[in-house]
């Protein structure tokens, strides 16, 4: 079980049981992610979690800079990912907003972090980023025959996602009645946590 | 398993199957929800899929009027579904529009269906509709232990979120490359399907 530091957010600790309680059955690490298209309707789909960064605490995901998603999110940043989990029947929503960390990014220390995911990605999970354009007309099955990118640099299209929370709403579906916390953090970056009706 | 019915959407098929290779698990009927707040933010929460009307394919789910939800979808109705599926490892994103049938709806067929749905929930689930104000500060749990509504007729704060689809982008991680289909409704009503690169 990967524990979360003593220092980090409160809605830490619980987050890290529930996924604990499922890394078993493979189920610890999907989440909905949803943005706002330019239109101005949402948008909803899964991602995988890829780990923290802390001071402040933040979640990482992957994501191919020629998705919709990371468009959506150059132009609006404001996002909720939604962690539901089956075998615990408890969910977290997670309010922020997101950053999108490129190649030439100013941060070097984002640019580090981006190779360090990188670097875990599987080799079918890296050809993808290799493949013709994501919703574009299916192209031939021979087209994504191809080897995957190499681990020593990240191309031009694998980018971070990296979330924010400012509000974390976690509802707990076994005792009866329900319980749900609300984690709020403050402009100095402190949380606190609110029982509320679930 | 439930058949999709022969002149249902082409996209019920394969959620069917979906559905089906999970139902043993439990897992298939949980799929997020994705609204616009007031601020212009998303939102994003778990739901339980309460069912199918035809003619057209529409998705029904179970609210309560006092949710946040229900105020949003009254302010904007533009909502996507995600239903991931990990055990196939398939995802339907479901794009569309979202109406909130409340007691006094002027469609005496909806409000039927408002009963039905009604009629097919457990006590556990009734009873949460008696609770204090969702989101409020948490009362004293003897406040909760109070016996569910009767079956008869729904109380006031259970509506109905009835969400008809313009696109559904079909997911299939498991064969590789991936397969991903995107059906569209024209004017008439008619869907078409292409086949797109993952």
């Amino acid at each position: 079980m990967t524990e979360a530091p003593s220092s980090a957010a409160p809605w830490r600790e619980p987050l890290a049981r529930a996924r604990h309680a499922h890394d078993k059955a493979g189920l610890e690490d999907y989440l909905q992610l949803a943005t706002i298209r330019p239109d101005g309707t949402p948008a909803n789909r899964t991602v995988v979690f890829r780990g923290f960064l802390e001071h402040p605490d933040r979640l990482l995901c992957a994501a191919d800079t020629r998705s919709e998603k990371v468009e959506q999110l150059h132009r609006n940043p404001a996002v909720e990912l939604c962690w539901y989990f089956p075998r615990s029947r408890e969910q977290f929503r997670v309010r922020g907003t997101a950053t999108v960390i490129e190649a030439g990014h100013p941060d070097a220390a984002m640019l580090v972090t981006r190779d360090t995911v990188w670097l875990g990605l599987s080799g079918s999970v890296r050809v993808q980023f290799a493949w013709p354009d994501p919703g574009g007309l299916r192209e031939d099955p021979a087209v994504f025959d191809i080897p995957a990118p190499a681990k020593a640099s990240p191309p031009a299209e694998f980018c971070l996602i990296v979330v924010e929370p400012e509000r974390v709403d976690h509802l707990q579906l076994r005792p009866f009645p329900h319980e749900r916390h609300v984690y709020e953090r403050d402009g100095a970056g402190v949380w606190a946590v609110t029982a509320v009706n679930p």
